[in-house]
């Protein structure tokens, strides 16, 4: 059996956040906002981002070099901010890291689930995310009555990061994705991505009023808090601006572009790094 | 000085194409047609595909990981099909394999500027080509006079892989693009991206008869096959079908799907294979 790295949990130590790009700062800035008082030391893997396209045996290996990195901060606990990683990565990294562990499926389930106890949930995601199956049978487990529809968007990515916000092209794309599954009469929309928050206005435009918008990034934030709570690992010191410190495998322009959009502020340093294999 | 990898040339070895990801399969297919007694062995980095998205420092690492892969197959020689790796990384790969090396963007420029000597030339590809520079570099050493305007089209990639190639949000997208670059009055296109030949329907629908498309495949195989000639390292003998076989350092379905959309028939093996970091 492989021996756990060994922490030493300290309330002064940071929050690790791993994405596979820039998505994933929409969970940072929720949990900016939820703690303000923790430091967040933030991983995208842009140099081999996108995973959503990519195997759940690759997606999964690339997490673990990934949070190994990470490790090196002693971070107290680790958010995995990509839906595709959440699919397929936790339990390697819960075997492999001994520290507290969160994904974005569960929570992002919990609150659907909560909020649409009997009627039915579209899900949308990469295409490794929806074909992981991950959301229907974490939805199944917390309501087992629930009706649950999928469909991939492989598109979202690429349009935000071109910019492409409020552009007609994006909004026609939408349509024919989300027709089939308004066609369902679903109740609640699950955004099983990170970067689909910055496309809700467009989505929420083409659901209409009827369908309840689900981002998991504020349900992680209240978990993540809770999770810090009770193990005693809650930073207390008032601190007097937010703490983000963004490291990158690559640094395209969008992640600066995106990165800014997604905070509505400056990204403050954005430092590459090198991630070594883990074998 | 770093020692050059000594290389015993045969005629009988095969030839190595690198490629992000399935593009490459465009100029597979032209130098199966144009060497058709060749045996081809194309490795796609589809684990860290897109490149076009990518620095270029990032994606010359990349680019000699792959081909120092490919080197244990005695490779007679090597041709860059990702006009992204062939911006960034041909001086790296060349200090480093002794072996001819072609690239796509020399010949796609050469065939443009017979074609257009006194005219203008747009060139179309991913963020990376379009901020190399590299075809106006390579079209104004050819033609010192010619006006070249270049775009980069980064949704065409994913819009290919998605399969939307007869799409009307496809024709919209390449509308948005080209529209500038047609004011212009080119008089021949450059799809500089391995991934456009797939497009050309409707990126010609778009530009009307006038504007000549140029693709490099076609032009990267007869410069191939002139190197091989000068070399003596031509294989001669007979083959009586074609012999491609494809390595990939992740199987996402979009290799499989575009890979035989590109070739017209079934790809047969599709490897997985794990490049090792080369410091």
């Amino acid at each position: 059996m492989r021996s756990k790295l060994a922490i030493k949990p300290a309330t002064a130590a940071p929050i690790g956040i791993f994405d596979s790009g820039v998505g994933g700062l929409t969970v940072a800035k929720a949990i900016l906002k939820q703690l303000p008082n923790e430091r967040l030391i933030y991983l995208g893997d842009t140099a081999r981002a996108p995973y959503g396209t990519k195997a759940g045996k690759t997606v999964a290996r690339f997490a673990v070099e990934c949070v190994n990195y990470l490790m090196q901060y002693k971070i107290k606990a680790l958010v995995v901010a990509c839906n595709t990683a959440s699919a397929y990565a936790l339990p390697a990294l819960r075997e492999r890291f001994g520290i507290p562990i969160l994904g974005v499926i569960q929570p992002g389930s919990k609150r659907a689930a909560a909020e649409t106890p009997n009627g039915s949930i579209g899900v949308i995601g990469t295409s490794a995310t929806i074909h992981s199956g991950a959301y229907p049978k974490a939805l199944r487990q917390l309501a087992p009555g629930i009706q649950v529809f999928t469909q991939a968007c492989p598109l979202f990515v690429p349009l935000v990061e071109e910019g492409w916000i409020d552009n007609p092209v994006t909004h026609e794309v939408a349509r024919i994705y989300l027709h089939e599954l308004i066609a369902k009469r679903i109740s609640s929309l699950i955004l099983g991505c990170t970067h689909y928050p910055i496309l809700k206005n467009v989505i929420a435009a083409i659901c209409g009023s009827e369908v309840k918008i689900v981002d998991s990034a504020e349900t992680v934030s209240q978990e993540l808090s809770e999770v810090l709570a009770q193990r005693r690992l809650l930073q207390t010191k008032k601190r007097s601006h937010s703490s983000l410190q963004c490291l990158v495998t690559d640094i395209p322009d969008a992640f600066i572009r995106v990165g800014q959009r997604i905070l509505g502020s400056e990204l403050g340093s954005v430092r590459k790094v090198r991630v070594m294999e883990v074998t």
